[in-house]
C-alpha cells in the first residue's frame, strides 16, 4: 500500500488516522515509518509523558483509563501506548486488559494503541519509542506509556518518560522485594492500588521502608493509594504527576532527563539494529551454524566463536 | 599479577585456588582469563547444571544451602554460582544472602562464589556463563546457579541451565502473574518456599491454574513445597532435579537444550561485546555527543543519530 504523501501534515494535524497508519508503519518496520518520525520530530518534545509500570495485574490499565477521564475533564487530548512483552503463547492475556480502556474508544480526544512484541528483540523498545514520538507530534497534550515491570527488562521504554509511576497491589510483595534489592529503579511516584484490601498498610510500611534506604533526591517520591475500578484517589495522584512535571521543569532537570533518555535511545537503537542484524545473518549463514557445531563439540569455545563472528562482521560488508 | 602457567592444568585437577583464581580473571575481563576458558572448554560439559531463580526473598540461597547438603551427602562436588544485579546503591543486599551458604565453606567439595553487577551492561551475564564453564571444567558434578528473576531479565543466564528451578514464596504474587502474562517463562520445576504461610495453597492452585493453560510439552512441570529454613521437602526436591536431568538425557532433548542453550550464548557474547565497544566509543566520542545536541534540540531524529553512528562504526576501523 502507497503511503500517503500527505500523511506527515495529516498526523501534525492531529488527524487520528494518520496518527494510526504511522504507527503501523514503525510497527512494521516500513521504512516509510522511519521517513516520517524524522520528518515530523522537530514537532515533538511537547507532550507530557508519564511511563506507567508495574507487575501484571496491578491494575494500569484501569488506572489509566480513570487517569485519562481526569485529563479529559480538564480538556486535554490524550494518548496511551500500552506495550505488552507477553509470550506468544498467552498472546491476549494482557491485551484483554485493554477493553478496560474502551470507554474512551468514541472520545476523538483519546487515542488508544497497543503493541505486542512480535518482532526481533529489542524491536518492540524501539517501534515503541517511535510511536511514542508520533503521538507527541500529533499534538497529544498527555501521553501515557503502560509497560509490564517486575524487574530490569522495562527499562528502556520507560526511560523514554518525563515522570514515572510505579504500579503495586497488595500482596504483590516480589515488586517490594525487587525495589528492596535494588534491581528495579526507584519511580518518581508510587501507587499501591487495590488499596481496599487488608494488606495494603503493610505494604505502604514496607515501601516507606525501601525508599528511606535509598539515596535521597530533592524530590520526595510519594506513595499514594487508589482504587482504581472507582476511581478512588485517582486526582490526587493526577495531581501528583503533575506536581512532578513542574517540579522537574522548575529544578531544570526535566531537560538533563530527556537529554539523558535521548542520549539512552539512540544508543539503544543501534545497539539493537547491530543485534538484529547479526541475528539475521547469522540465520542465514551455514559457516554459523559449521561454528555452533564445534562450540557443541567442544572444540571451540563460546567467546572464540562469538569473536570470530564480529570479526567477520567488522571487517565485512557494511550497509545497515 | 603473572599468571600461573600451570593455571589451567590445576583447574582441570579440581584445585579450588585455581578455579578461584580463573573466575577473577574472567570477571575482570582479563585476557588471560579467555585464553583459559579456550583451553579448558574440551573439558566442559561434564556438569549437572541447575539454574535457581525466583524473585528477592523467596529464599533461593537457603534452599540452594539445603540442596547442597544433599549433594554432598550423595558424595558429589558442587558449585554455586550467585549472580547479583543488584544496583550499586544496595550493594550488599543480595549478596547478604550468601551468609546462608557459609556453613559450607571449610567444605572442600563445595565451591561458592557470587558475582554482582560492577561493570558494563551485558557483561555479567557473560562473565557469569563463563565462570559456570570454569567450575564445570573443574569437575565439580552439580552446578548451581542462582539469579534474581522477576521478569525476562534473568533469561540469559538461566538459559545455560540444563534444569530450570523456579523459586516462589506465598504472597508473592507478582511472579505467579508474570508466569501467567508470559512474561516469565515456564520453568521445568516449581517450587513454594516458606511453605508453612497460610497462602501457600492458595498459590499451588494459582500455579496449577497457570500450567494447564501453558502448552504441554513431554515433561509434566511439579509444583513442590519447601521450607529451606529447616530443610523439609529439599530430598524430594532434589528427586524432582535429578529425575528432569534423567528425562531429558533419555528423551535426547539435553543435547538439543544444550545446542540451543550455547547458540544463545554465542550470539549473547557477541552482540554485549558489540554494545561495551559501541559504548565506549561513544563515551570517547566527541561527535557523538554533537549528534545528541541535535537530537535533543529536534534538529535530528533519534533513529537518524543511530543510523549515522552504525554507519561509521561499520565502515570504521574494525578489530574487537
Amino acid at each position: 500500500m502507497a503511503v500517503d504523501p500527505n500523511l506527515a501534515q495529516r498526523l501534525l494535524d492531529g488527524d487520528r488516522r494518520a496518527l494510526a497508519r504511522a504507527i503501523s508503519l514503525v510497527e512494521n518496520d516500513d521504512p516509510a515509518g522511519w521517513a516520517l518520525v524524522r520528518e515530523v520530530y522537530p514537532h515533538t518534545g511537547r507532550a507530557t509523558v508519564v511511563g506507567v509500570t508495574g507487575a501484571p495485574g496491578a491494575g494500569k490499565s484501569t488506572l489509566i483509563g480513570q487517569l485519562v477521564k481526569n485529563r479529559r475533564a480538564a480538556d486535554r487530548s490524550v494518548a496511551v501506548l500500552s506495550i505488552d512483552p507477553s509470550s506468544p503463547f498467552t498472546h491476549g492475556a494482557l491485551l484483554g486488559d485493554r477493553i478496560r480502556l474502551t470507554e474512551h474508544f468514541l472520545d476523538a480526544g483519546v487515542f488508544i494503541r497497543s503493541m505486542a512484541n512480535r518482532g526481533a528483540l529489542g524491536g518492540l523498545s524501539e517501534a515503541s519509542l517511535q510511536a511514542a514520538l508520533l503521538m507527541d507530534a500529533a499534538g497529544r497534550d498527555d501521553v501515557f506509556l503502560e509497560t509490564v515491570g517486575v524487574g530490569q527488562a522495562e527499562v528502556d521504554i520507560i526511560d523514554h518518560a518525563d515522570t514515572v509511576l510505579l504500579v503495586l497491589m497488595p500482596g504483590g510483595g516480589d515488586s517490594v522485594q525487587a525495589l528492596k534489592a535494588g534491581i528495579m529503579e526507584i519511580p518518581d511516584i508510587i501507587v499501591v492500588n487495590k488499596a481496599d484490601h487488608p494488606l495494603t498498610q503493610t505494604m505502604v510500611r514496607e515501601i516507606r521502608g525501601v525508599l528511606s534506604l535509598a539515596p535521597q533526591g530533592p524530590w520526595k517520591v510519594p506513595i499514594l493509594q487508589t482504587e482504581a475500578v472507582d476511581g478512588r484517589g485517582v486526582d490526587e495522584l493526577m495531581d501528583k504527576l503533575v506536581e512532578h512535571r513542574a517540579f522537574i521543569q522548575e529544578q531544570g532537570t526535566l531537560s538533563e532527563r530527556r537529554r539523558r533518555n535521548l542520549r539512552s535511545e539512540v544508543l539503544a537503537i543501534a545497539t539493537g539494529r547491530m543485534r538484529r542484524r547479526l541475528e539475521h545473518k547469522l540465520t542465514q549463514d551455514d559457516a554459523f551454524e559449521r561454528l555452533i557445531d564445534d562450540v557443541v563439540s567442544r572444540r571451540m569455545d563460546p567467546a572464540s566463536a562469538a569473536g570470530a563472528i564480529l570479526a567477520a562482521e567488522l571487517d565485512g560488508d557494511g550497509g545497515v
